[in-house]
């Protein structure tokens, strides 16, 4: 503190870093009115100041030493807004250890390291808050750990990476192929330059473990959640999946069963009628369900300086707040344990097939055959001749144990009538 | 407290109280290890203990005297669960007083004795926490006093009663008329036996004033909320905006203008692309936006007694924190005054109008010239003969000030060819 005003140190003038400077200079005065202390912005780091931004710093502000800002003794709370998660995670613990409370969006970091960061701030009495990291502005972090507190949540379905499912909703209005729309979201900056961690999920999977840790109570490996990215999916499938009143979503899911927990990230079938199916663009959604809160979503931008920078903002006063009621640690981690995990051969799903076949009579009842030898039950089917003597197959199966379709695949595959297995795309129903 | 379990002391085994104390019994221990201390509920009193109920409470924690239970040294935490604003205010009050944190669901007394009660729990060092009070279990009075904390709200419009939203829902999927589906309503328990408070919106008028103090910051007395029910919407209009791409909704439509605030309750056209447009049935949601946080939305179940209780029971963790850490107080009123209310004359809106007219030539153009001397612009009209020699006229106005409005349609509605306006409702188109 200095003269009564929290001082605030901001690692990274980057977009996020910069959404929140900005929120913090503009808003001050609100600010200082909802938070009951006025808060300033003492520092900020940053190992390149030459670089184009649409903000500025002043120059008495910058440094480009962290270590400089983590142990000035006036600066109460650290900002890590620099991103991966092996330099984050040295800063983070320095400034736990110099007894700072930190905000951070780093759901990397959070997702693989918070195991350590989050006794080790309960142990020198600081806050670590990290609304920023899953769902940019949504407000779900905060609203499980105290507005959902009281509830058993037993699933939660996000809608998590913008990239994403900006891509899925391009290919879905306008019928273009996923190269051409990760392209054009490239060019129009939605899409990083190297989209892997986005388009193969393991964004996704980074926040799912941290809405699990948050919503069932217990820490989950993230390399054990099951991942699949969206670079195999078709206008095809997705025009068929509109047929039969589906949409096509990344989604990051996450359910308790018992005391096992099922989670995975893959694209999949959803109901048109379901909340999330709304959710277009760049926009994010999580769906959490319970036996007392039932269903309930919350919906807003999951990326971008100002949006993140109101969740980082947020956490900033709540942080701000117990450092002026002497209440840090008010909301400390609450994981129980390690996660159980089911495999994931063990779950039930449903699941939408496309297959191209010989178009020829017996064909539909010899994979039928197969299916039911391995107890896979169909739910629907349509074929469509496609010329050239092959037809296209499309199912849809009931509920059932993924080993079940998964044999029964690895056996219709080998059947010669069968030119290829597609697509196999989960169907999230209930 | 009592041997270091925080002691709770509940006024009203109704509903919303039953669901609390379920709760409480069901996940005690879930909300021990989230909350860091026990909870405990040490009495419950109701006027009527012979009334069936689906829970059961103990005979030793029964109590027909609400002031035993607001006296008790032991108790920490008073929630109210009575209804109504006046015994509830008095009890409130007392319970303040007596330096104990109130929890309430109550959005009438909040809304019509916030500013008497928010600055009474100040002097007293006390937390009124109130999340069940709008929204249900939807966790937005707490996202707007925490993670949406630091941003500029322009604009909430929420769909905050579940009885109107089913009704619409119903009459929009079935084509049901009003009256009809408000007696199936009341036969499933989806509306009261007096609906008056919901179907005319004075119950969405006391959420708004909730809504609209925490989102600006400004008090506002629930008598000047503009409002209109929905008693007087036909499956015919319902049908003329489906074709035209808007479902109708009763929306509680709260707006920063300036120094202005706009507040309103009233059914009105809601683009089908909205995302308030998929709230079904008794199902709310809030729509939040500003320049920082974007668009904002949040969705659950609006009432019952498990998702409110959710709502309170988070409230009662939030309270039972700030006990264990001496930091009551920490989220209080930051209202700054009174809101500075627009006119109703003077809020620039779309409308649409449906009319009854001679079915004969010139008809459509005298009073399109009406409308154009009244500077009332035209964005689309529908001109359909009914027979009998009548013709119903549907327009879609471009947004103007609701006062040349009002001007035009007197003027019309003098004129010998035109039998009846039908129905004025605004559109809500950004």
């Amino acid at each position: 503190m200095r003269d009564g005003i929290i001082q605030i140190g901001i690692l990274g003038a980057g977009v996020v870093g910069g959404g929140l400077y900005q929120i913090l200079q503009k808003n001050a005065e609100h600010i200082e009115q909802v938070a009951e202390v006025g808060i300033e912005v003492a520092a900020v780091c940053d190992i390149d100041w030459e670089r184009p931004r649409d903000f500025s710093v002043p120059p008495d502000l910058r440094t480009t030493d962290a270590y400089e800002v983590i142990n000035d003794p006036d600066i109460d709370i650290i900002v890590e807004a620099i991103g991966g998660s092996e330099a984050a995670l040295d800063y983070v613990t320095a400034a736990i250890q110099a007894g700072k409370s930190v905000v951070t969006p780093n759901k990397e970091m959070i997702a693989r390291h918070g195991e350590q960061i989050l006794p080790l701030a309960g142990q020198h009495g600081v806050d670590v808050q990290f609304e920023g990291s899953v769902g940019g502005v949504i407000p779900v972090l905060r609203s499980l750990k105290e507005s959902l507190a009281s509830a058993q949540i037993d699933q939660i379905i996000g809608i998590v990476n913008g990239t994403t499912n900006y891509i899925l909703t391009e290919m879905t209005e306008a019928g273009t192929r996923f190269a051409e729309v990760l392209a054009a979201a490239q060019r129009e900056g939605y899409a990083e330059a190297d989209p892997t961690a986005d388009i193969e999920g393991t964004d996704a999977v980074n926040k799912l473990a941290i809405l699990a840790a948050l919503a069932f109570g217990a820490r989950v490996p993230v390399e054990e959640i099951y991942r699949e990215g969206i670079s195999q999916i078709t206008p095809t499938d997705i025009d068929y999946a509109r047929q039969i009143g589906y949409v096509i979503k990344l989604l990051a899911i996450g359910t308790r069963d018992g005391d096992q927990l099922e989670l995975r990230v893959h694209p999949a079938l959803l109901p048109v009628q379901h909340p999330l199916a709304a959710v277009r663009g760049v926009f994010n959604a999580i769906f959490i369900s319970g036996p007392e809160c039932g269903e309930v979503m919350l919906y807003g931008r999951g990326a971008g300086a100002l949006p993140t920078g109101t969740a980082v903002a947020g956490d900033v006063i709540d942080c701000a707040r117990n450092i002026v009621h002497g209440s840090q640690g008010r909301t400390p981690c609450s994981c129980e344990g390690e996660a159980n995990l089911r495999p994931m051969g063990e779950i039930e799903s449903s699941a939408y097939v496309r297959m191209s076949v010989t178009d020829q009579p017996g064909v539909l009842g010899r994979i039928a055959t197969l299916l039911g030898r391995e107890s896979v039950s169909i739910e629907s089917v349509i074929q469509k001749s496609s010329g050239n003597e092959v037809a296209e197959i499309v199912w849809v199966m009931h509920k059932g144990p993924e080993r079940h379709l998964q044999a029964a695949l690895r056996a219709i595959e080998k059947l010669d009538v069968v030119e290829q297995i597609c697509s196999v795309i989960r169907v999230v129903d209930e």
